[in-house]
C-alpha cells in the first residue's frame, strides 16, 4: 500500500484518534486543568510510541510538560523540526456552544470541539503523516523531531529556557508548524510574517472595600469607572492607539509589499465576513488586511469589576481589572513599549485611585524569508495536498516560538497551517474542516518528501555566508 | 415584669433568634435563591404568630411574598404601619469574607453575616419591641401592621400595585421603618430626605461571536473599548454627569438648609473615613455629604466583558455589558432621566457596534416633613433608647415605598434607622453593632408608646387642609 493509499484507508481511524485528543480538556490558563494538561501530554506521547516514533519522552516544566519524539534514521538527508502545542484556550463561554467543547462532535463536515483546529487537528495531521510513512515504508524521508508543547496558550513562558538548554539535542534544518489560517478550503496560505504580543493586566484600586452607591455615590471616584476612562484613553478617536511613542519604530512597509499585500490580502469584505462584523474599524489610511498585520494593535480582552450576576448590586467596587492584549509590528520591542504603557497608564490615573500593571506575556515579532527552501517546500506540498498553489500571507496572531528557533537554533519555521478563517479558533464553537484534515496530512506527506531533496549543505552554507 | 426588664432578661435569646433569621440565604436578585426568599418569609411569619401577632399571612407576588401581621386591639388610638424587608443583598464577592455570608457570627461585639444589618437586625427590632409589650402587658400601646416584603433589593417591583390593591387593609396614620443610618454608635439620626433611583443594563455589541485578538486586533471595534468609552463619557472631567439636560430639573437647597446641612451633616473626613477612602471625588463646589444626598450621582455598579479568569485569552468579545445606577434627586422624574440617558447613549454609540439599554428600577425621589408627630415620636424615642438626641440627616440612598406609602396612603415614614456608617451594608463582612441591637429595640419600645400619646385627628384633619 502506498502512502496516501494507506492514508485513506485510515481516514475513520484519524479522525476517531483525533476526537480522543481534543476530548482532554487541556486548558493551559487554569490552574484547575494540570491535570488534565498532563494526561494529555501522555497520551500524546503514548500516541507517537505507538505509531514507531522513537525517544519519546514527557518532560516536565516549571508548569505544563513538553512531549518530545524523534526518528533519526535518515542519514545525510535534513532534519525537520515538527512544532506543535497540544494545549487549548479556555473554553469560556460555555453557555455559547452548541456541544460541549470537550466532547467533540462531527456536524455537516466540521468536527467541533476546544482545540478542534487550534492546535491538535493541526498537529494530528503531521502526526498522521509520520505514522503513514513509517507503516508503509518502514522509515521517513528526513530526519523528525518532534516538539509539542502544552503553554502556547499562555505564551511558552518555559519553552524558550528548555530549547536555550537543549540547542544541541533539538539541531535541525528548518522548523515546520501547522497553526496558522489558510485563505478558504481550497486557497492555502503560506505566513511569512507575525505580530508579537504584550499582553498586561491593568488593576485600578481605591476605597478599601465595596462601597453602597447610594450612600456614597458621588463622593468618591469609582474604581470602575476610572478604569473605563483609562482604557477609553488607549485610542484616538479615529481608532489610532493614544499611547505616546507607540508608533516611533514602526517599520513602514514599502509601496512594492504594499501592492504584493493588496494583490494577495484578502479584501476588507472577506475579513469583515469572516468576522462575523457589519463594518471595519480602526487605523485610518490601511486596509483591513494591513491593520491586522503590518500594523499593531490593541485588544481589551477582559473586563472584571463590580456585580456581574443577575439583576443589579448597589455597588461602587473596591477595585476593577482590565486584560490588554497588544499586538507588535518589526521593529516594535515589547519591552520598550511596555514601558511606554507603564508611563501613559500612570499619567492617566486620576490621583484619587491607584493603578498597577502586570505583564504576563511579551513576544517580538517575526518575518520568514519567502525564499527558503523550506518554505519552497512547504508551497510544494500545499500544491499537492490541496491542488492549488498557496499564496503568501502575513498573520496578525503571534508565535513566540518562531523567534525563539531562529535566534537560539538560527532556522527558519515553515508556517504551513491548515485552519480556515471561520473555524473559530479561541472562540464557542470551534472547529476543524475534516477536509483540511484529509489534505492536511497529504500536504505534510509531500513536505517530508520534498524535504528529502533538498540538499542541506547548501542553505547551511549560505546562512554562514550571510 | 416591666418591658425594659423583659428585654433586657431575653437578650440572649434575642441575639439567637436574629441569627437564624440571618441564615436564610434571601437574596432576591438571584432566581436560584427563590426557594431560600420562600422559606425566609415562612419562617418570619411563624415567628410574628408565635409572639402573638394577628392576622399573620405569607401573600404571593409575582416573584417574592410579603409578610404581613397586624394587631389592632388599641381601640381609639393612632395606627402605625411597620416596614421592612427581609430580602438581601449577593454576597459577592464571597472569597472577602472572613466569615461565611450566611453562618452568622459574633465578633467584637458585632454580629457578622449578609442581612444582619440591611434589614434583618433592623426588623428584628421592631419585632422583638411587639413581642415585649405583647408578652409583658397583653396588648400594644397602638394599633399596628407589619409589612415585610422580599423585593426590597431589588426595586420592589411588586409593592406599589399590591399597596395599591390593598390600601384600605393597610391604612394607618404613619409608618415607621429601620434601614437608614446613624451618626454613629451614640449618635442616632433621623432621615429626612431619600434619593431616588434609576437602574439600567447597557449592552453593547459588535461582531456575531468572539474573535481572536491576533487575526482580528485592528479590524473591528472591540465592543468593550466601545463599552469603556461611553461609559467613560457619561461624567465630565471633574466629576459633573455629563448626559445633556441631567441637571436640569435639580432643585437647588437654599442657604439656610445648606447651613443646617454644614451645622448636623457628617464632615468630608468623616464620610471618607467610613468609606475607607483617602480622597474624595465629585461634582465641584458642593460638600462630600451634598454630593451624596442633594445632588444626583452615577455609579457604573458592574461591567461583564471578555475573560474574566486567570491568565489570559486572546479574545475580542463579541459583546459587553454594564450596569448602570444613576440617583436622582427632586425633582428629577426617573423616566425623563431614562430618556435622557438613552439618547445621550444612542449619540455616544459608534456607528459600528450597537447599544441597548434595560431599564430594571425607577424610584423617586422622597422627603419627609421633620415636624410631622410620628418624626417627633421617633425623635423622642431615640432620646429614650439612645440616650443622646437625633440628628436630621439627609440619605443617599434610595427606599422607593416612602414614596408610595405618601401617594398611595397619605403617609409619611419615620426613617429611624440603625445602622452604622461602617456596618459594610451591601459589602462583604456586613455586620449589626449588637449595643445597637438592644438600644433599638429599647427605641422601639418608646417609640410606640410615643405614638400613643399621639391624638390621630389633629394631624388627620391638618392633612385634609393642606
Amino acid at each position: 500500500m502506498s502512502p496516501p493509499e494507506y492514508a485513506r484507508a485510515h481516514r475513520a481511524r484519524f479522525l476517531a484518534e483525533l476526537k480522543r485528543l481534543v476530548r482532554f480538556p487541556s486548558v493551559s490558563a487554569q490552574s484547575k486543568h494540570a491535570g488534565d494538561v498532563r494526561a494529555c501530554a501522555e497520551w500524546l506521547a503514548g500516541h507517537l510510541k505507538g505509531i514507531g516514533m522513537q525517544g519519546v519522552r514527557v518532560i516536565a516544566t516549571p508548569r505544563h510538560p513538553i512531549v518530545y519524539a524523534e526518528w533519526m534514521g535518515a542519514r545525510g538527508r535534513p532534519t525537520v523540526l515538527i512544532y506543535g502545542h497540544y494545549d487549548v484556550q479556555p473554553p469560556d463561554p460555555l453557555q455559547e456552544w452548541t456541544t460541549p467543547p470537550f466532547e467533540p462532535t462531527v456536524r455537516n463536515g466540521y468536527l467541533y470541539g476546544r482545540g478542534a483546529c487550534d492546535d491538535k487537528g493541526q498537529i494530528f495531521c503531521h502526526v498522521k503523516a509520520l505514522e503513514t510513512f513509517l507503516r508503509t515504508t518502514g522509515r521517513l524521508p528526513v530526519n523528525v523531531k518532534c516538539l509539542f508543547e502544552g503553554e502556547e496558550e499562555i505564551g511558552s513562558p518555559n519553552l524558550k529556557p528548555f530549547i536555550k538548554r537543549h540547542a544541541r539535542a533539538l539541531a535541525a534544518d528548518a522548523a515546520v508548524m501547522s497553526d496558522t489560517r489558510m485563505l478558504g478550503p481550497d486557497q492555502p496560505a503560506l505566513t511569512y510574517s507575525l505580530r508579537g504580543g504584550l499582553g498586561m493586566e491593568l488593576e485600578v484600586a481605591g476605597p478599601r472595600q465595596d462601597l453602597h452607591s447610594g450612600t456614597f455615590g458621588g463622593a468618591v471616584l469609582n474604581p470602575l469607572q476610572a478604569l473605563c476612562e483609562i482604557v477609553a484613553g488607549l485610542h484616538d478617536r479615529e481608532g489610532r492607539i493614544a499611547i505616546p511613542g507607540f508608533y516611533d519604530r514602526v517599520r513602514r512597509p514599502d509601496e512594492r509589499e504594499r501592492a504584493y499585500m493588496r494583490t494577495v490580502g484578502p479584501p476588507d469584505a472577506k475579513i469583515l465576513a469572516d468576522a462575523g462584523a457589519e463594518r471595519g474599524w480602526g487605523e485610518p489610511g490601511w486596509s483591513i488586511y494591513e491593520r491586522t498585520t503590518v500594523r499593531p494593535s490593541l485588544a481589551v480582552t477582559g473586563i472584571t469589576g463590580g456585580y456581574q450576576g443577575e439583576g443589579s448590586k448597589a455597588v461602587i467596587p473596591a477595585r476593577a481589572t482590565a486584560k490588554l492584549n497588544f499586538r507588535l509590528v518589526p521593529d516594535q520591542e515589547p519591552r520598550a513599549i511596555e514601558a511606554l504603557v507603564r508611563r501613559h497608564v500612570a499619567r492617566a490615573t486620576p490621583s484619587t485611585v491607584r493603578s498597577r500593571l502586570v505583564t504576563h506575556l511579551r513576544a517580538r515579532p517575526a518575518e520568514i524569508d519567502r525564499g527558503h527552501p523550506a518554505v519552497r517546500a512547504a508551497a510544494f506540498a500545499y500544491r499537492k495536498g490541496f491542488r492549488a498553489a498557496p499564496v503568501f500571507l502575513r498573520s496578525g496572531g503571534s508565535i513566540p516560538v518562531v523567534n525563539v528557533f531562529q535566534e537560539v537554533l538560527g532556522i527558519p519555521t515553515a508556517l504551513m497551517g491548515f485552519a480556515l478563517p471561520d473555524d473559530r479558533i479561541h472562540a464557542p464553537n470551534e472547529r476543524f474542516h475534516l477536509a483540511s484534515f484529509t489534505r492536511g496530512i497529504a500536504t505534510c506527506l509531500a513536505f517530508l518528501d520534498e524535504m528529502a531533496g533538498v540538499r542541506p549543505p547548501r542553505w547551511r552554507e549560505e546562512k554562514v555566508a550571510a
